[in-house]
């Protein structure tokens, strides 16, 4: 007998998908000039590309440790890196434990209910959502380098 | 003997995403002026929203084709709408055929290797490419927005 999982997308898979995504984010966040990543808005009030940059580093931090253990505590936001160094040395930290410590979860916390700070989620919503706010915010970051008149990186090669 | 599927997403779960975002899309395209939507860019040389909405909505049809049929034919790219009223009733259409089509595409399609016109690339990875991309650009809309004095749409709503 062959099973079938009923799945678009598994946990290796989505281990990929957000690593895929994490590269290139990362690549953006290399591509704006340090005076300009946490200081330039072309849409005030917009944030700075930085500061969504944290937000996004901090969010994947809370995602991974609330899928590996059910707790999300809030991130102390204010606490985020404020220079593109310290920003990129966090975020391959995090890409070293994701690759490390994602695999370790099980299937069956993506479709249990967690409770982050903003409200009750299967896991896998949570787990998605952190992706698509990457996604999000990435994309406002492309529009940003434009203004500066800078070339983002290809967005479909991860 | 309980069988608990290696899955993150699900099909189901697939269109629940999938459907929440067009919604928020379609409410972004709501958001533009008509006569900003196929003209107004920010950062040239960005395209207008509009054309970008137009290629989300080619994306999604000939995803739900692909993943129905197995055939995915390149859009005629430059057929689609040049006004928000037809645009946003080509997306209800395809809301609509989402809701009734999706659900026979076997989940064994979603591994499967498919061809498009842009490479060889498994189901599950087509499939998530056509939301992240609505994502991507949608983002790029939040920035046109509020360079027009709009506020966009709540992203966290689907």
């Amino acid at each position: 007998m062959t099973l079938t999982a009923n799945t678009v997308l598994s946990p290796a898979d989505f281990l990929t998908h957000w690593q895929g995504h994490r590269a290139l984010t990362r690549r953006v966040i290399e591509a704006f000039p340090e005076e300009q990543l946490f200081t330039f808005t072309p849409a005030p009030p917009m944030r700075p590309f930085g500061e969504m940059a944290v937000e996004l580093y901090f969010v994947g931090e809370m995602t991974l440790t609330g899928l590996s253990t059910g707790q999300w505590p809030e991130p102390d936001w204010a606490s985020g890196p404020r220079d593109k160094a310290t920003l990129l040395g966090a975020w391959d930290t995090l890409t070293q434990r994701l690759e490390a410590e994602l695999p370790g979860v099980q299937a069956e916390v993506f479709s249990r209910v967690h409770h982050l700070p903003w409200g009750a989620m299967p896991g896998w919503v949570a787990a998605i959502y952190a992706v698509d706010n990457e996604i999000h915010h990435r994309g406002q970051g492309y529009v940003y380098l434009r203004a500066l008149g800078i070339e983002p990186p290809t967005f479909y090669e991860r």
